[in-house]
């Protein structure tokens, strides 16, 4: 692979592509914001296009990081007629495995491979190239799109045929939105106790109650008040929604994940737009009658 | 502190009063099985004595570790009275805060002080005298129980007033069993997806949805079918219950702790007395409809 | 039973007082309230006491109808040594069956019956003495009590032994809180979706969606916007608390219920004190993003 | 509308459609079992016709009454070829909104109008040409159905536009499986504390806690131990599952009627497939540990 088409170049995908023209690929561009294509040219190089099939024609590959499967969707309507065969379409978005798979086969029928592989670090690791990437598709695909992604990202986890990298990512968000969730409320009843959050998540950094968000979100993001860890309310939700689709789609009842999902898109809908995904404490803060932290 | 009364020798208990031997403390034991305390006498020192006020009679300090705060109510009615001024109790059951309040109450009234102190870490670090500690009562008091504590932990967390150590564990273990759960329903919709669920773990482990269980649990007890990691499955639906109590007593509506409760007491009617807690996963699976691990 | 002891005689117990009185009994009445029983004997009739001990004595039958069973428990405390061998307490006050038993325990040992009897109806048919009675206690217990009963309330259900009646009383009420969360939650996905919500009622009530709430309660006071049935919501909260407890006492793992319970507390503490319970489709509606009725 | 094309003679259709004969209208069935359409001419009158399209053709309206939306776009399919313009789909599947409005879109191109009219009241209430029928669609096109559906039902509930009938209906078993569970639970809670069973549900029956299934299925089909009203556990799952669907799509958090959904459709996995939807209790006694009911 050596030309690369880049469609979706926002917070995460500007990086990525930077990174692979800076790794010596030829790449090419474009985006949905006008200019922004353009931009990236003059910033970091490049080839810039008017839009995906344009950027697609002739390209080794197509990279798609763009919000969900509805875009990755458009994009490869648009694109599907000027592949030519043996291109690989390598979709980083985290999107919704059942759309993904309908997606590739419409793309299998052309002759032409996907793999999905979303990525996990947010946009710092994005930028430093040192994204976790869960990948799904056929092996010798996969192999194939090692040099792109490995420009990238630094471990690089196969999860199974194609979707299984994005239903992977989506269960891992569920599982670090449970855990979430479940510490906020035990600091909330700890806190009306009286003990300290504070001190609260140092015992359970210590303990059997040590979770992802307890090390890195619960002092740093929550009782601080900042809520600014750069990975929105929406993105959360719709990750739920996609880990609640896989269990409906794969008829596996889970009353644990459900409550997870509805709490969350719960306090999306109360707190509305454009906040951070650590601003949901306050919905249960809402509930339980009582602020974290210092400015009760 | 010279001279200390050990009420209960069970699983924790004996390990812990043989710290205190070793550590040079003159320790008197007595527990509710007859017999018991002599075989500690015959295999590690120390004295016995045929009850509570017996054992309790002009000790410095009196150490309660029993199931529940339901006994520690009755031992300190029988050592009440023959408990001299500025002896100090130190309760490192798993118990309820408020009635452990309640028992410190009476205790105060005739002088003698009384502090909480629950450990964490199971036999194996009660063994090495390596628990971690959480404690709740006066800095004074505590201050005094330090030497002891330290025979036998190494981590000693000042809580807050009298019950909070027990506030903080019951707390802890309402999220370590919210992981658990989360994880186990998100191992199940991945492995009907078609993940392997060893995999997920791996990846869990190497991204936000990490928690205690992904990394001791899941492996190690759930996908090899052993069930096995020493803690009973009733002990902690009792702490579960400790947790949600402190949530009733403070005013703290928490939806998402009071099912994970719920689920977790449901897996203890299904499966019945004597399981560990990691069987728990088996209910999850009776719903889901899926076997995690090897022998679907 | 002809003399008769009144404590409590606030908005239900009042009426239902005066209708004792009507009745033929010799009443006796005395309120925590200052000033209270006089009122009640200037306006309509029977005796006044300062206080339960003065009122209790040597009355046939003493009847208790305040907040919760913890006052019961302390008039209890405060009648026990007044009341002679053959006495019956009937407790109309929708309390706890443990804590019930607890004090009937207390009086049987002075040879002292009691019954339990909370009332289901409101205030409008305690004026009427039409109330619906759930009484617990023994047999010959409740023959005795009935005469009073029946110048109460016109049905009386035997539940069982002592504490059967409150049993009975709150769950009843769990029941009817779970319909109306349910119900709402359907209205507003219904609305979102673009169906009328009282159209919505209409059809519920001709199909197997049809509840008490669906029949009294959505028109009437939620899409209205009035939420003034005359019940509190923290009484509702309450009773939902007991019928909860109830369920742990017995063992009773029930998730749905417990989820209920939580939802309506935290309707309680997101909307604080004063309000009437059908106003806690207000958090619904929060979660919801969604006014039920008119003024959206 | 003289000539119907009526897709779908199973338990629901074969009865309605003898109804459409009885009232006069010239009927052609069909069926995907072999022979079933000629067994309905044979035992009620009416046309066979060997598939959809071939009994469409030429028809004035369509009626469809098939499991799933999944059928009926398949249908669809078949028949859209052949529909001249002005021919009347009645849909009376307890179908998808979603899907429904796609399909009637796609028909709408072509000129056809489409209908939805899910139905209410089982199979006696289909034999007697007794149903409630919640209807969705254009005011002129409900008009033209009118005739057709007063021959299969009394009361006729107009919804909305295209898919309000069938977002009605699934929100009404929403309500009803909701106030299923609520009282399983507790009469499970009050069974453990020692109330009757069969006497709680008289007494909720007079009070708050009445719903359409204390007065038509708990003592009937559960406490019986009959489990057989006639109304299937997959079918209420799907319905649930159509509920939860319209409050995803219309971004709707619930959280109640999630966990609802989320334990029914466990019931249905751990009980298996081909068990009446009243059998659900069995799931909330085996983790309550208790049987409703004699037989314990
Ligand atoms: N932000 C984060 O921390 C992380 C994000 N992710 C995932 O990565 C994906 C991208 O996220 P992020 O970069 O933050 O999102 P952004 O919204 O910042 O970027 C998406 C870009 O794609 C463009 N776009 C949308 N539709 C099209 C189209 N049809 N053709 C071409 N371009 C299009 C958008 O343009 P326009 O704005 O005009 O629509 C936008 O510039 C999401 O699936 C997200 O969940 C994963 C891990 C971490
Ligand atoms: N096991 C573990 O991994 C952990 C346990 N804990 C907590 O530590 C506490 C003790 O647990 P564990 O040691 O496992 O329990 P055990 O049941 O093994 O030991 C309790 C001992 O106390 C005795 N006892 C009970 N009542 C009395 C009484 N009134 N007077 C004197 N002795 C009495 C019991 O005797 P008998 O058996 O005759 O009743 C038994 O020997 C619990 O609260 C538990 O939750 C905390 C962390 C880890
Ligand atoms: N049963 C009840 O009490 C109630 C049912 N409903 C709803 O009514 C609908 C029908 O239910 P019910 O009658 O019980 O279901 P049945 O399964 O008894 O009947 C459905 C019939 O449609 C046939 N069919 C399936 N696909 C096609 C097709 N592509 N072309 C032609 N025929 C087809 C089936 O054949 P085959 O068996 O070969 O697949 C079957 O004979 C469902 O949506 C249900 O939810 C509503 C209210 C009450």
């Amino acid at each position: 692979i050596q030309t690369v088409a880049f469609i979706g170049i926002g917070n995460m995908g500007w990086p990525m592509a930077a990174n692979l023209v800076k790794a010596g690929f030829e790449v090419t561009v474009c985006d949905a914001r006008p200019g922004h294509a353009a931009r990236f040219v003059t910033e970091v190089g490049g080839h810039a296009a008017a839009g995906p099939a344009e950027a697609a024609k002739g390209a080794d590959c197509v990279v798609t990081i763009v919000p969900t499967s509805t875009q990755v969707a458009d994009v490869a309507a648009l694109i599907a007629p000027v592949l030519s065969k043996g291109t690989l379409v390598v979709d980083m978005t985290s999107g919704q495995p059942g759309k993904t798979r309908e997606i590739a086969a419409d793309l299998a029928a052309r002759g032409v491979a996907m793999v999905d592989a979303p990525v996990s670090g947010g946009v710092p690791r994005a930028k430093t190239g040192d994204l976790a990437i869960m990948v799904g598709g056929e092996d010798a695909d996969l192999d194939r799109a090692d040099p792109v992604l490995r420009a990238m990202g630094t471990s690089i986890h196969r999860c199974g045929s194609i979707g299984a990298g994005q239903a992977m990512k989506a269960l891992n968000n569920l599982v670090s939105a449970g855990g979430f969730l479940m510490g906020i409320e035990a600091l909330l009843i700890g806190q009306r106790f009286g003990l300290d959050a504070a001190k609260m998540v140092d015992v359970l950094n210590a303990s059997s109650g040590m979770t992802n968000s307890s090390q890195k979100k619960f002092k740093q993001y929550v009782l601080s008040r900042r809520f600014d860890d750069g990975f929105g309310l929406e993105l959360m939700v719709k990750d739920l929604g996609i880990a609640l689709e896989v269990g409906r789609e794969t008829n596996t009842p889970t009353p644990f994940s459900a409550l997870c999902r509805e709490l969350w898109a719960a306090s999306l809908t109360a707190l509305g737009p454009g906040h951070n995904h650590t601003a949901s404490a306050q919905l249960s803060e809402k509930m339980a009658g009582e602020i974290l932290g210092g400015n009760k």
